[in-house]
């Protein structure tokens, strides 16, 4: 069994305010989805939406080899609880992204959004305890469902549950913000299943480290990164979408040299030092201008979220301020493109000649691993240290501090500068270390972490 | 041998343009000069200003029983050195204070203000190494010296310098925020020495956790928090202006009960949480509305910089917000004084019922052993968890988490609730602890730290 806020399958509604599906789910729960295929198991998940609500009720959440069970918490509870705790606090704590002074304002209104999420964690144990047969495995998945392995182990104490964090883990000053109970319930939640799992030994050292001070008693841990699947990939970056909008890249590009960077917007992926590092290469290295085209596939997300809004709108300064120092009538030194689109973006991965992966801090960041399998121009990636995915690419990425504006303008010099035989040897190097894990060994790490636990 | 930024004497200039005394130096000079006059010892500071630069060079930066020796840097390179990164980046990385979405902003304005840090801490190493003599030990105060105790040692190996934090200490996922090689550099200054001691265990942690996630190879470190000196502070309590400013105190008062705090202005102090508790005090325990006033004296400081701008102005907004909710026409919740009024702070101190002392991270917080000693309303110290001297006192002070509105609410109330005999027997308690050490303890530890070392 699965279980993750987001399931494999979500709706919209169309303009006769029927339920049809929407594209793809996206996020984790993307990832996820061609592992499980055909496997048979149940996959619990919410809701999200209307249309996710009507299209369960009409019987269309349903998936090939997949039994998928649907858990419908009323909206506010879940608002308080997605939007509130795991998206404005939980995301917050394990990216270290609050600006401490000021927030988070953890008052009365807080811990009602508190036992809000406790209730929606409380929902998947229920339904997670109705749908599950005897001694299943309950892979949890992330920050959203922290409290259900113990809730599970109460209810169901012959279930083994594995909890995957997909985000960093907080150091234990970070967690120390929360409310003394809410973090050790929080811990608690944790550790009440049988193992739990991360994607880099550092966040795992942060769990621990987290247990250790508040006094709550570490389950067994292990350490296992997700990985792209390189057929898919080849198959996808070989669609005649892709192919096509490669082609409206190149021609933007007019032969230009091309830095990428694609994320959703959000604080902790560091759009603002992309550009301002950018505005400092350009500053620094006049051969450049011209040159060169920052592109940022920046989707938006989260947009309830004022903290989100906010972002979004000094990411559009920051990139226009660039322009509006360096542009010439027929060059826009940044290229910012929020629109949602997968095909655009995977094309541009195919075609950088840099690919800058700079956020604060990611729990792995899978665009980095993405990148090396499809591009075809021997681009190099510069990835910032505090990236999960980090710990395996180290020896073929150049180190970005991401904190550092100068330091990454002369990464990004160092990288635009590098010759093409370098360029070829490490793009190689890099292939082969994102290549040593298949998609399936994630899974079997997780199964295999109850089977001694 | 003494070196700080401050020194013991500070000057303004008169109507005349003539550099007079200016009162009280404040900070951590102030606490030390006591420990100092007549020691016969050398003390190097810097000219902070136009004043103490004319005071220097008419002759008048003298002090019985010591011999000042005053740093002169250009106005230009103690501005970079002493605001941009001194105040704006190194008090920020060791408070935790960033919003690091958005800052610091480490470009090459900031590289060139580093640059004016390193010259800067070489003035103080040329200086040091012109005044002392053979083998002197070199007492180095605090963040803005970090360079000093490695620059003596390549200068004067004869020296056996001892460099002490007054500040928290940066986890190591905050001293990553710098420039690696700043970072190097920083930790390589501080313990180029003999030794480097700090007022608590936990910022000893940090200090060790990040020389060894740097690579850099630790000194001998040592604890020693500082002590308030009892005998001053009862003369103090018993001058005539202190007890005219409390008579004036209980008049405004008149009757009702008193939450004080008495900090600087800035974002480590916490002072906007203070005001959301009392306001969720205020909602949560009608009982206690007309009944209790929140006196706040808060000291406007480093007005240059505009985080401390923004958030004076963030203060001022949260108190008259709290009185334009719950105010009435005789009562006033909050009294937000911030005018630099020692006399009135400290009556202030002989008489709350509860001390506030809140910060979000705080060296050690001088105020929390200053206040029981003086205090003689029985008051009950509701203290951070996060301040330095929460490690000695935690077992008499109720602990505070300084981020949990409702928690620190509730801590407020239990403070104010506390029967008359539980208080008193709280209080005398508090009053030994703080009693255990005396001043000069920690002039011995240091002088000590050398010996063996």
């Amino acid at each position: 069994m699965v279980a993750s806020n987001r399931g494999p399958l979500s709706f919209a509604l169309d303009e006769s305010g029927k339920p049809v599906p929407a594209g793809s789910a996206g996020g984790l729960a993307a990832a996820l989805h061609p592992l499980l295929e055909d496997s048979g198991a149940t996959w619990v998940a919410c809701a999200m939406s209307d249309a996710d609500r009507m299209a369960t009720a009409e019987g269309l959440m349903t998936e090939r080899g997949l039994r998928l069970v649907t858990v419908q918490p009323d909206p506010t509870t879940y608002r308080m609880a997605y939007d509130v705790v795991s998206n404005a606090t939980l995301w917050f704590v394990h990216h270290h992204l609050f600006d401490l002074a000021r927030r988070p304002r953890l008052d009365h209104r807080w811990a009602v959004a508190w036992d809000a999420y406790r209730d929606l964690n409380a929902s998947f144990a229920a339904a997670v305890a109705d749908a599950a047969g005897e001694g299943a495995t309950v892979l949890v998945q992330d920050y959203h469902l922290s409290l259900l392995p113990r809730m599970l182990a109460e209810k169901r104490p012959d279930l083994r549950a594995v909890h995957f964090t997909h985000t960093p883990f907080a150091d234990p000053s970070f967690l120390r913000v929360l409310p003394k109970a809410v973090a050790r319930e929080l811990l608690e939640g944790m550790t009440g299943g049988h193992a739990a799992g991360f994607h880099t030994r550092g966040w795992e050292q942060g769990f621990l480290a987290c247990c250790a001070d508040q006094g709550v008693e570490a389950p067994r841990t292990f350490v296992s990164p997700l990985a792209p699947d390189p057929d898919y990939l080849a198959e996808r970056a070989a669609s005649p979408r892709c192919v096509a909008a490669g082609r409206r890249i190149e021609e933007m590009l007019g032969g230009r040299r091309m830095v990428l960077r694609v994320d959703r917007v959000d604080p902790a992926k560091n759009l603002l030092r992309g550009f301002w590092a950018f505005d400092e290469l350009l500053r620094a290295r006049p051969e450049f201008r011209g040159e060169v085209v920052l592109m940022a596939m920046a989707y938006l997300s989260r947009e309830g979220l004022p903290e989100y809004l906010a972002y979004g709108a000094e990411v559009e300064h920051a990139a226009q301020r660039v322009n509006d120092v360096w542009g010439t009538e027929d060059w826009d030194p940044v290229v910012l493109d929020v629109a949602d689109d997968p095909d655009r973006s995977f094309a541009a991965l195919t075609r950088y000649d840099v690919l800058l992966v700079n956020p604060l801090r990611d729990g792995l960041n899978l665009v980095a691993k993405e990148g090396p399998l499809v591009n075809t121009a021997d681009g190099v990636l510069a990835l910032s240290r505090e990236a999960g995915s980090f710990a395996e690419l180290r020896d073929q990425a150049l180190e970005v501090n991401p904190f550092d504006v100068a330091g990454t303008a002369a990464v990004l010099g160092e990288a635009l500068d590098m010759p093409a035989d370098a360029r070829a040897q490490r793009a190689a190097a890099l292939r082969a270390l994102v290549s040593e894990r298949q998609p399936g060994d994630w899974l079997a790490d997780n199964l295999g972490a109850v089977v001694d636990g």
